[in-house]
């Protein structure tokens, strides 16, 4: 390690994949030097990520040890610290700053843009967090995220439907136009933005592979139908990135559990 | 106004203030040239945003007569098109984009920070669409935001109560631990960040706003407990700026109505 590299540190619950999980992939899918506390030490994550979040922290971060002044306190984890200077929060924030640091912004792809490429990846960012990611979790979680699942059971099945049949056809049948437009707006066939893997592809990526363990049943019947075929495509694509690959086989991949993605079969087709 | 002068255009549904309000508050509150078409052609907004988001609109949004090529299509509105490149959704994306042309990005506020601001009022930006904006939604519209209110009525009475106890207390504490440390931080106090207004301050009065539109009993509670004084100062200091204040009161400031945030007396208190 280079004493002049500044490792980007992650701060997330330990156990689960989660929201952290969109932060690992960016940070392993581009070889990027990384502390994850998680791993390393999951009862620090713990009592760190309380400290950084407790309604009676205190007026800034920098009352916690894990603070940095400076930096607007943050209301729930993950948490990206860079340096003495830098804290963050905000799964989509947290990407947008590593996109533009590690060449996932599509920058590049379409001379002359400027700064344009940030902007279209941060878009399908939000869009996939918001429909593959969010809405996922609500499926099981529709009335609070607070109760648990046991306690919600019968809204979650009508939301659950709700989502099988409506919402997660729309959010695939939209990706599989972005990735199809990508070939015909000059990007590269496969890929969601520009000429090569972006945020976005892992954000869709994670996605995806969540809601296969969580739905297989609805997911083997979308996959069949052929009408998203370039999306499952992209799902194998990054699964197989060189990288990607790495850490999906290494301890370091968290199985899925009681995060964001669960397998209740109650919630899946029949 | 000058030929050297591209003004932004605002693409979204007509009748309600919805997300695009958010889009509307940074224009305005900045004495920017814009154009509205739910405003000035409501008919041919409805339609630009169907072939927009058409599902069969094709795989560019260049098949479409709003479209901007080399822009990946939208999944919904507001949109944002500036000039003759750019064509961008997504609330906070659009944010983004206009807090740094618009000067709403706490830029220059911390000397030395490069580009941090942009990150730090990002995060306050999601945060609040997050807390004040779709939870806020998804009190009335818990099962699918394509189903009948009347339709899931017992489903949104238990959300609303989990949102009204725990969810809008938690994220008014936290905004207000966020103005309440932005002094301390170096920044002017009254703001969320930095120096003066932020895209963030507008989507917390947006927030606010709405929200004691909707629940007025549980807000006036909260308003009268003094725990969040500095975030009800907050919305009446942004109401207040003269910008604000004239859009507020003409014609272009939409009602509230069957949008995100609605009156009905059941799900406030008692």
């Amino acid at each position: 390690m280079s004493l002049s590299i500044t490792p980007y540190e992650l701060i997330y619950w330990p156990g689960i994949p989660g929201r952290g999980e969109h932060v690992r992939l960016a940070l392993e899918a581009t070889g990027t030097l990384y502390t994850d506390v998680a791993k390393s030490d999951p009862g620090v994550a713990v009592s760190t990520i309380q400290s950084l979040v407790a309604d009676d922290a205190g007026d800034n971060t920098s009352s916690s040890p894990a603070g940095v002044p400076g930096n607007p306190p943050g209301l729930a984890p993950p948490f990206l610290r860079h340096g003495d200077r830098v804290l963050i929060s905000q799964t989509p924030n947290i990407l947008l700053y590593l996109a533009q640091r590690l060449g996932l912004a599509g920058a590049g792809s379409a001379p002359g843009d400027g700064d344009l490429g940030m902007y279209h990846v941060n878009q399908l960012v939000l869009t996939a967090l918001d429909g593959l990611s969010d809405e996922a979790h609500d499926a099981h979680h529709p009335i609070a995220s607070g109760l648990y699942y046991e306690d919600q059971r019968a809204e979650a099945k009508r939301r659950a439907e709700n989502y099988r049949g409506e919402r997660l056809p729309k959010f695939l049948g939209y990706f599989e136009r972005v990735i199809k437009g990508n070939e015909e707006r000059g990007g590269k066939g496969g890929w969601l933005y520009g000429g090569g893997l972006t945020a976005a592809d892992l954000v869709v990526f994670q996605g995806v592979d969540g809601i296969k363990y969580a739905f297989p049943k609805a997911m083997g019947k979308l996959e069949a139908s052929g009408n998203y075929d370039r999306v499952f495509a992209l799902h194998k694509a990054v699964a197989g990135l060189p990288k990607v690959k790495a850490y999906l086989e290494s301890e370091r991949r968290a199985p899925y559990g009681m995060g964001i993605y669960r397998k209740y079969p109650e919630l899946d087709d029949e």
